[in-house]
């Protein structure tokens, strides 16, 4: 029998004896391999920290002392570890685990992450608990990747920490990259560190942090040592750990981007199992990567910015053909938006390519640095609605609401390749307000994307289909879906479509005369349904004190899980069924 | 003749003699206290940097030179020097000058401030923009004060210019204050190297830069030859001055935080005008930092965090009496928000005290933090509406939009004292969601404010008037304008009144009754008018299928600049004259 097999909790690890370890850990990481290579999911951050998962619960009285991992990719071990090993084959599955540490899973996860470097001010607040609780023995403790550790908010965490006597202890999980290789000044000085090059003081003393390391994160005793030498110590501590994204997988180690989640791969050999993706319409990302390529060629004043997400928003074209134009800053969306203001008040033509979802980041910069100085920035919001399995972390749908309420923002969600492509055509043909450009995750309906590029006119909308008295008003790609329905029922005479494109501005002459026209409005979109795209005909309809029977459809007021899109899209009513039951109704109604 | 009035911009002062440096300096100063104590204003902070002012614009090119005063509360020198000494009197009045830089203002206003710690990404974008120009001369300077430079996104700032070769200059303006003293781990360590008591590394050289300092601010030779030094540099440079806010005036000097922003006084004493206040209302912050020391002493579970604002929040009262549990965690929005959500997941009660505006700077971790885990956190928005004179940057009128699409918010607007007492008194009873609790700058209504705690239900509104045929649904203070327009036309038999308090979960049962009796609804917020609460009202009358006519009064879709609130209400269409008008045509309508 496994070793793993007889670990229901942390307190059955702890029964075991210490040179049991590094048999466990190789247990472990078969297991996650196992998992990951048939199910998908992320793989190289779980595999780097198998040592330490296994001597942090072996050391530390979870969930009694608290543990917090950072962003999260790192923490199948701990589920598994943490009794949820049986239910692991279910991870990121409608109704299974998260992937991502959650409270409602588990007492052992002290806190939900998902996205990075949260884990320092989390665990700081959990520490000021107990000490005004009395508590001066409680360890608390955050995981944290070196890209996590460069973001601004967990040197805001340090900072304070650092003047305080809470009791916690930071483990710097230094792998030299995040999903992207880690870039930036401290990237640059953790090597120097591990180099012996770097001077006396170290950067995290500066900061009044008891720091130790570096320690080799995969030798099993050494990181035993070193866990317990810190949870003899009180106060703010730091512990330097070096390891391998991907470690005990030999092509994970070789290739840590593309091992980072990798799909179905065969679990002996590391090899991928081959997508069949010929003839596939193109992601929306790459045509967005190949596109700006395209556009930069000829005009010499196209930046491409990205935080930390070469890879995932395929701006890693333009960094290799032009790099000195395209920027991966780091986890910094903050500083990404307000360089991207520089940029723009210098004439140059910024690109910041943003995940919806992470563009919450940089708020702030986006009204205050951007939008109030009414700045040409070209904001691409990728990850833009439900994103899928990756859950209510990371899905980019409140975007639209948070937008349209800033004065000169213009926003646009392309209803396909060519219109993503027009839309940066024209934008950086020269716009006279912010722009933001959402699309989803995922492919888009033209095999063939690479058309001609034409102008788009700010606050336009395309007529798909005249009808008699309904008029479905869709925003973006999910306007695809009205395209088939309508197909489906066989193109009703009733039913017109219209593609909006253009959450703000809208349309309002082609409104005018859908109001006129129609009986029936439908409004549709992949958002959040407060305040979003329906809302905002809904105004217009207000203002315009037009009576017509107004229904939005759009994401209901309540956090989505994780899921397949079109499961989540079935629970948040914008799926083929939900549409097709609305139109079929209102087909009724009218006839 | 003074030599101050024979400077019309930075070109007159460089062909002044080094030695007349120092006497302009004075002049400068006195200039500035001239004004400031007769129109009121910022003062500490620009006597603090009047050296440094002078010698920025002597040694450096400007405005071929870039130049950036991060937040810009110390700016008003450098806009004296550039072709604003006859203007300096409007200095925040409507029409007049802003009191922060502006890029419509003057071409040496290299980018708009006003919220902290931008500079640096900025002027980054301005000097990648200037390399990729191909030209390696211009320089790019960052004047930013230690209070700033500790907030995340300067670091995030500072990570990506250490591993660049663009040639910026940021000037630390060590003074150890903000608005409120400097905190933090990175303070403490600017203090030893002050002390002289840091080891041999500097953090600044860690990331790259390099350091030179610290110099003495006010030794105008000493700044001259140091920057003279810094410019023959090329690539990330970082000067570290010291300074004393307040320089000058001995009793700015010696009550930094009272001369911040005092009001009027005597020019020549110092001396502040004595306010008139016996028998005014108190102040909103003053009723919020009261009543949590008030229900701190019983319920030992509160915490109170404030980012850098223990004066503006008045959470400095629970400072003093509290000190344990009453936390100025710095310019850190982002980490104050999380660690209020691990405090609440330890089951404290954090009251999270931060202006509205700069809430922005928080907007993910409120998400994804907070309301995605439904943890009890109660957010106290101070500032909340539009905020006069600081203008554009700081309004404080997209929360309700921004926070509204958010699933688990509840958003609570107090129309007087009491009603901010008893959310308060009811939050810390318990709350099953997180809750903002938004209130203007200024002062309430109830000069005896000291009422007794009720109870308020979640998701009630008040009813104080019922009318016939037009029902104004007013949220929060400005719903105290309602009573008196409606007093001033002798309480018509036409118009109800209801103080809606929450915009979110609005008062279903209320809103049934009102759309069912009154013909006319006018719905009034101090906010703007996309996504806010007035849509949440379109949206509930368009789910139910109301066609009552409803007319939402709130701020137009433009950035609104500086000026009395009065005057900014009435651009805003929200001012007494606005909402008389509206109501007496509604009046003759039903009439």
């Amino acid at each position: 029998m496994k070793l793993l097999n007889s670990i229901q909790q942390p307190s059955d690890l702890r029964l075991l004896p210490r040179e049991d370890l590094p048999l466990l850990s190789k247990e472990l990481r078969e297991f996650i391999i196992d998992i990951v290579s048939a199910k998908e999911g992320h793989l190289g951050a779980s595999l780097g920290v198998v040592e330490l998962t296994i001597a942090l619960h072996y050391v530390f009285n979870t969930p009694h002392d608290k543990l917090i991992w950072d962003v999260g990719h790192q923490a199948y071990g701990h589920k598994i570890l943490t009794g949820r090993r049986q239910l692991f084959d279910t991870n990121r599955q409608l109704g299974g685990l998260s992937g991502f540490p959650k409270r409602e899973e588990s007492e052992f996860d002290a806190f939900g992450t998902g996205h990075s470097s949260t884990s320092i001010s989390a665990i700081m607040g959990m520490a000021l608990a107990a000490k005004l609780k009395g508590d001066t023995e409680r360890e608390h403790i955050a995981v944290i990747g070196d890209a996590s550790i460069a973001s601004g908010m967990a040197f805001e965490g340090l900072n304070h920490a650092g003047v305080t006597d809470a009791n916690i202890l930071i483990i710097l999980n230094d792998n030299a990259i995040g999903i992207d290789p880690s870039v930036g000044a401290l990237k640059k000085y953790l090597t120097n560190v591990k180099k012996g090059t770097a001077k006396e003081e170290n950067i995290f003393e500066c900061l009044n942090f008891e720091y130790s390391g570096p320690v080799d994160g995969h030798d099993m005793n050494a990181v035993l040592n070193a866990l317990q030498q810190m949870k003899e110590l009180r106060g703010p501590r730091l512990l330097h750990l070096i390891t391998t994204k991907g470690k005990g997988l030999l092509k994970a180690e070789e290739n840590q981007i593309t091992y980072h989640a990798p799909g179905k791969f065969n679990k002996v050999t590391g090899e991928l199992v081959a997508a069949t993706n010929e003839g596939l319409p193109p992601k929306y990302q790459d045509v967005f990567g190949h596109t700006l390529v395209e556009l930069a060629r000829e005009n010499q004043k196209i930046i491409g910015i990205t935080p930390a997400m070469p890879t995932g928003s395929s701006l890693k074209f333009m960094m290799e053909i032009f790099p000195d134009r395209a920027f991966d800053v780091g986890i910094a969306e903050q500083h990404a938006v307000t360089m991207a203001a520089g940029l723009a008040v210098e004439g140059m033509i910024p690109f910041c390519n943003i995940y919806s979802t992470f563009l919450q980041r940089a708020y702030d910069q986006l009204i205050h640095d951007v939008a109030l100085q009414n700045l040409p920035v070209i904001f691409c919001l990728d990850r833009a609605g439900l994103v899928g399995q990756d859950g209510a972390t990371h899905h980019g749908v409140y975007d639209i609401s948070f937008l349209r309420c800033i004065p000169n923002m213009v926003i646009f969600a392309p209803m396909n390749e060519a219109e993503l492509r027009n839309i940066m055509y024209t934008a950086q043909n020269g716009i006279d307000h912010p722009l933001a450009i959402r699309y989803p995750r995922g492919r888009g309906v033209i095999p063939s994307w690479r058309t001609p590029f034409e102008t788009i006119s700010v606050g336009t909308s395309r007529m798909l289909a005249e009808g008699s008295s309904i008029a479905v008003l869709s925003l973006g790609h999910i306007g695809n879906k009205v395209v088939e329905i309508l197909e489906g029922l066989q193109h009703p005479a009733a039913i017109g479509h219209f593609d909006m494109r253009f959450a703000k501005p809208l349309d309002l002459e082609q409104l005018h005369r859908i109001f006129n026209k129609y009986k029936i409005i439908v409004t549709l979109e992949d958002g959040c349904i407060i305040g979003g795209f329906g809302s905002a005909v809904l105004e217009f309809a207000n203002t315009h004190e037009y009576k017509n029977k107004i229904k939005c459809l759009g994401l209901p007021d309540v956090f989505i899980e994780h899921g397949t899109v079109e499961e989540l899209q079935s629970i948040g009513h914008i799926d083929e069924a939900s549409i097709t039951n609305c139109l079929t109704k209102f087909l009724d109604e009218v006839s």
